[in-house]
């Protein structure tokens, strides 16, 4: 990608000749706004054509023109210097707010899930989590309520003023699910799952991306790009654990995706305690270092009654645990210049 | 899954008596058929009930009925101990010949599809690979000829006479692909793109399921089991490396699963030598090692000028070197009791 | 090993009777004193035995008997419950207070040295880090000072206040590293050198555990009961990043071996975020990520002049940030109830 | 380091002046010969001053001079083209023959070793191997018969005409060792004890290196090195798997550690299938996948009484098993152009 910053002063005429010749050249180009500049990021195979092209570079309005070094581009720190900020309601994700996300892992009945988000909201949780359709394992394994949990979570939202965030498991479902929720989950699993990439892309939700289990950084970021290479550029960074030796976890939450992934990119991250351990009493500890880590949110599993849960029981909170988590992950977020809820 | 075996006697009228009650316990039944009996698996949640239902267990024509204890199901040992040989035409994969299976990465050209199919052809070769949809790490790398590659390789088929192995990435492309190639290929990184398995579940073609980077060897077998599950059990596992800590090849063969694949399913076991090395003169000694250890066929990469391919060129051998391998191959194979080619 | 706690009222010669008839049975005892009362391991061969012999099991003084269930025994949770404290000087390890430890890599000259003891002890830190015997991967790779290297760290130690923690190799090196260093460091190539653990586990002095960079938590705590076993339980465990496949970082950080230490035994967690990041921008984060999750204290590289380090300069902080990250580590301290510094 | 060679022609008081220059540098010589040219390593910090001192590379007798680009050196196919054979009695390891080296993970009782010493004879095993100081994860484990194991493999050795490999632990112990072995072999566990791999680059007997389960093959190439560079160039090396995610095996054995060994060294290289699986059952398919790969040997555990075995009996195969083995990898090793036995 060949960055084009315009200067505070061009003019919309001279933006538009400068894309206009980006086109010609056959790139694509994306577009975005930082310090009162326009900045263009021209994509494509003669990029480095037009990166050499002195007529070009001398067009009225330009400022600087220079490539990026990254295999990423758009989701780069090089194309965009300002932290991301996706405003979803009237919440925002990724400015000084750390926002917690919690909820079950599968939504199982009314009862449950208007009980969790009842807990959620009191203990000060902005976002919904609950899945309606599971990745399992195992094609015996219960799949989630389809479109009935989906249409539970939309109760829950408009009766405890909670937003939504699930998971999209196929290119077929976008529409479907981006119709109920707020942020479009896409799964460990499916981090590689280009085509249901490029569709979220096409989505106006934001979405919220989660590492392979067992996928480097640099693939994250490249899968964000196919996000971002398709229009949506409202993308949140989820680490939830990487596949190790180590027996006692079920994964290993790698915090230093916190700190590099702030470094390489403008994405707002979120980190997954709950996935990552495996169980219960692992989260409380894994939370508070996120935090402390510099994350901007957390999505944790809550359940009423972890014993009886179809999925991941033995990772989940109860409600009270949650509740005291907290008040403690509220302490150390002051300690490093934020804060969590109001 | 409770597996009831008929007895060699067992009358098609009482096998229907067996299928009638198994549906009225709310399971689904699979049938195989193994030394002239009639195999049963019973799958559902209340299979442990029927496992203990004294009338069921003396139903005329049941000899016996186990529970298996494996996750995985249809595609265990236990539910058929015989090895699943498949048929691809004339070509028999999964019995005493060891299958070869070669070609670029992806289709690029008629002219480097041709090249290479010639001399897949003339080494012994019987499948054809060649990736028309290519599932690429970054959004502006090149990703395949889709429909066009699909034709290119539909002519190679007829005119070098040999078989297809396509990759396909999506549910809603599985039937086009279907309509060209002869074996449809799920690539390591859907492995656990649950909808897809679901989707070439209810194929009539056979399936090529490459281990996921990522995954164990009980994944590998329950995402089989996924397509099992759904009527298509027609499929051969493919080992192609695992992600590990070593720094001079790019993932890992992990030979083992090829008597492991054995041990624990009834399934034909291919292996990939080419991605798991990443560089070429790693293959043969690669490729020499499945063969000894017991695989059931071979894909490899090959290409007419590996340092001009659009993707991993690297990783190619030239149709010369894959020539004399398939000589040194065809040693090995009689050294432990199988055949490569007529 | 069968944990037998003895009355608080119980007699020193009933606990001498009990003691006799332990080592009757072939069995090893070890003492420890928990709430006023004894607790004896016995360890050995015939443990089982002695677990069913009633007429032992009433012997005067003997409250409860219960057999440990994990392999690893002295170290363990259920042998003692209280949180292990270990003091060196007037400092103590596994108290409120979480303990600095830094230095440089390698101890290179008295000038480098005293001026990061400075820069160390003005910023608050308590323990003075460095090699004098480097273990390097290459053999022509500088080897560290050897003894003139202690002789550098005695004189700093008096100079600026500060107690000493560093590494010894080789069982033969024991006596005389401990005749400079207060803290013995094992570093992690050698977790599992068991003939360096015996010859530790003679010594007076307490000992840093640093965790192989491809172990397992169980197999530190057994490489931890190697050195208990021989008699020296002023153990810490250190967590220091273990080998994954990601690239951007040297080893990944495992923080939830810092719950995990805590859960499953009785000893002291020092992290250390600079071998684990392998990258000084990664260093602050982290460090704060490892207070907030339960760290009994830190070990971080620090060099007045990183980019000339004879060793490891890249994860090396300056004084100046390693003084502004103690800052905040204090806050982050305070938030989970703890403190840093006096 | 920087590689010398030496005119075919050139004069003993030329080489020796040579030496004298290389040495004056400060540099330490290392000679080897090769298609009857002396070739000199020379290898110290001022290699580079060397490598451009025209009056040096003038001096007669001296062919070219380059300096090499690995961190290894003395082992690496640059100083050495010619693959090493290693003569132990007689016995060749690393030329045409491929040598079968087994026996039990730890010698138990005389009537044990010499059982399986029988079997291992007469199946055409060339080496006993037998533990008697075992590494055990728990200090509380069977750690070996010690000197008195030592002595019972002396007399194998004598009874049954087998040379002897066995492992040492510690600097201390290598003389003791390497009086009653033939090979000294380094475990896994101690590939990174540098001070260990000095005492035994010290020594006269040969080296059996195992990789480490968490090393990459360079490490293990460094570890060689330092063996090589303590004057001890008789070394093979050992792969043995490593660690991964994978659950069914114990380690993952890395069979592309065969063709980069003789890649990147010019060492022999030999394969342990037993404790790379953990399970009898998978040995024989990654036994006959070694052979085929290209391994110079093999070392496999082999137990009379394998259920009854003190230490990791689950791997070992029986004599008969063992035997059967024996034939199906000579068959292999023909359809490589190799041999096993006479």
């Amino acid at each position: 990608m060949l960055i084009l910053v315009m200067r505070s002063d061009a003019k919309v005429s001279e933006i538009g000749a400068v894309l206009q010749k980006v086109e010609q050249f056959g790139l694509k180009p994306h577009l975005t706004k930082e310090n009162g500049k326009t900045i263009i990021g021209a994509v494509g195979e003669s990029e480095e054509l037009l990166a050499v092209d002195e007529s070009f570079l001398r067009l009225p309005g330009v400022e600087s023109a220079l490539p990026t070094q990254q295999p990423f581009k758009l989701v780069s720190h090089e194309f965009k210097q300002e932290q991301t900020r996706i405003q979803v309601g009237d919440v925002e994700i990724g400015g000084q707010e750390i926002i917690l996300m919690a909820g079950p892992c599968a939504v199982e009945s009314e009862d449950q899930l208007f009980k969790t988000a009842e807990g959620v909201k009191e203990a000060g949780g902005k976002i919904l989590r609950g899945g309606a359709f599971k990745p399992r394992t195992s094609p015996y394994s219960f799949q989630g309520l389809g479109k009935q949990g989906l249409e539970l979570m939309a109760k829950a939202r408009a009766r405890f003023g909670l937003y939504l965030v699930t998971e999209v498991l196929t290119p077929n479902e976008v529409e479907l699910v981006a119709g109920y929720t707020d942020i479009l989950q896409i799964g460990a699993r499916n981090m590689q799952n280009f085509s249901l990439l490029k569709e979220v892309g096409k989505s106006v939700k934001p979405v919220l991306l989660k590492r392979g289990m067992m996928s480097t950084l640099e693939e994250l970021f490249m899968a964000a790009e196919y996000i971002a290479a398709n229009g949506n550029s409202r993308i949140m960074l989820c680490e939830r654990g990487i596949r190790t030796f180590e027996k006692y976890t079920r994964n290993t939450l790698d915090l230093s995706a916190v700190p590099l992934a702030k470094k390489f990119t403008h994405l707002p991250v979120i980190v997954d305690p709950s996935h990552a351990a495996g169980k219960r009493d692992l989260v409380p500890s894994l939370s508070r270092a996120a935090v402390a880590a510099g994350a901007d949110g957390l999505i944790i599993e809550v359940h009423p009654e972890p014993e009886k849960a179809l999925s991941d029981g033995s990772q989940s909170l109860t409600i009270e645990v949650f509740k005291e988590l907290v008040q403690e992950l509220k302490r150390i977020a002051e300690a490093v210049g934020r804060k969590i809820g109001d």
